[in-house]
């Protein structure tokens, strides 16, 4: 199928220190044509404009956690979104210090934001569910971070059943959304079509995961079991395992062994160091444990494919 | 003269809501090799890197006030600097309340800098010395805004007086300090060398006047008479003179009056609504008022010309 939009666009793929090429962390999700952020770093504004993106129609920020190159363009887009004339409600989903530092700045800036600001205080619990609604279901990782630090499962809503082409001749069109529903049809003159004999089984959901910043955490196979996309954070290369395991990042083949060992579609990485040129060495250290893995780029958009028909 | 650098760098020109091609609000002073960043809105520390400059040299921040797009790239670069290994201090001068929103962002991080960061708050009284190095001294005005709003004069440090080049045969090496301090020279055989007859008078110390975000202040004209260059505001043109009161901004028209009316040498517009696709309009109105107008772009750089040779 995969008819239905689900992509990830990566605003910024660099780590804490910007480069040039590589902004701080930010990713657009579109499912369905409704857009979610996962993390704002400094500039996301600016990479939304450039990527084309209305942001006016995101309906939710996911923050996850603290360090600046994940949060230091939440004001940016907050005020921008309030001098643009937003009135719909902007949900922020993040860890509950974030909370006081939004309010501290509207106060100081004497902003009375007009449109509401929900915020959704998170705490990294694994398989939690954050937020639902008619596209997708949002659901957490406990990641291994410096600071408490929350990963994401965006797992789009499951679709209705399918008609079966050759069938269609027989259900009335004012019929055809209860069939879809699952319903069996009983026509005026008393036949009944079981369902079955009517629609097929719709695809499965697919499922994108967001793992970002993070040590190796294998704890999290369990939770990501068979997701068609990984985005994993593969700051640095084995040869600087110990740097990674000190400030509490991965390497890129940690990023691929639990992209192996949890079976996932593709692999995607990002949060690379600046210290390095280009991705060459990050790319040949994943790939060689996990074929399907490819590096992110600023501003690319990387659909979410069904892992049964890769 | 004016061999001694002395010139802005127009890192961001825009206004409030980021349009391309103009990013919010930032500037680089350099005095003859000491920078000195005025106002630091979102994205100013990438701002810096595609100019060039060297930002861990910057050893001095100003914020004029609370807007987003003047202050929200101060956390990114603070950070930054932080993790770059800066150890010589930072000199922050802001608003009272721009120290609490750094500590908190800085201890929701679990951020402990390496190096000083000294705070120093500011009321905005025009006339006031708010710092003085041996390269610069730099006063405030009182500006007229939404929030207490802080303008700043830089006015160079004067320089030695100047060897007459006639005269430098009579000068033993060793005297020459003496000399250029002011000191009369006194040979060994008891010949007395006025110092008026070896010396001429140094140049007049150059000033450069920052006025944003304002609405017209014609109380600010005694503070700002003469300067060489003046940096003001000009979000509007007069069509628009209505939405500049509102918003206590200033039109093209109004910088050009307060120019004029202060006699600068030089008039520098900026903090353009995004309305404008280009900037003819706004310098037209401004030129018509006072004809030594250039409209600021971002990244350029300008010169503190001394007013006297203009």
């Amino acid at each position: 199928m995969g008819h239905r939009r689900f992509e990830v666009t990566t605003l910024g793929t660099g780590a804490a220190l910007p480069a040039r090429g590589r902004y701080p962390t930010s990713q657009l999700v579109n499912v369905n044509g409704s857009l979610y952020l996962i993390d704002c770093g400094e500039g996301t504004q600016q990479r939304l404009r450039s990527v084309g993106a209305n942001f006016m129609r995101i309906g939710h920020v996911f923050i996850s956690h603290l360090h600046g190159d994940h949060y230091l363009g939440l004001m940016g887009l907050i005020s921008s979104m309030h001098l643009m004339g937003r009135t719909i409600e902007l949900h922020v989903h993040g860890p509950a210090d974030l909370k006081p530092i939004i309010d501290l700045q509207l106060r100081s800036s004497q902003t009375y934001l007009r449109y509401p600001l929900e915020f959704h205080a998170l705490e990294p619990v694994s398989g939690r569910s954050a937020w639902t609604d008619d596209r997708v279901e949002v659901s957490l990782l406990a990641l291994r971070h410096r600071l408490p630090c929350t990963g994401f499962v965006f797992t789009e809503k499951r679709t209705q059943r399918l008609l079966r082409k050759e069938k269609l001749y027989l259900i009335p069109q004012f019929m055809r959304d209860r069939v879809k529903h699952g319903e069996d049809l009983e026509l005026p003159d008393g036949t009944v079509h079981p369902n079955r004999d009517l629609t097929t089984d719709p695809p499965e959901p697919r499922r994108y995961a967001y793992c970002s910043d993070t040590a190796y955490a294998p704890e999290l196979i369990d939770h990501i079991r068979g997701v068609d996309l990984l985005y994993h954070e593969a700051t640095f290369t084995e040869r600087l395992a110990r740097r990674a395991k000190e400030t509490m990042h991965s390497t890129a083949s940690q990023a691929a062994m639990l992209a192996h060992d949890a079976d996932v579609g593709q692999l995607l990485l990002g949060h690379f160091s600046s210290r390095y040129k280009n991705t060459d060495e990050l790319l040949a250290e994943a790939s060689a444990i996990f074929s399907r893995t490819s590096v992110s780029e600023d501003g690319h958009t990387y659909p979410v494919i069904a892992r049964s028909i890769l």
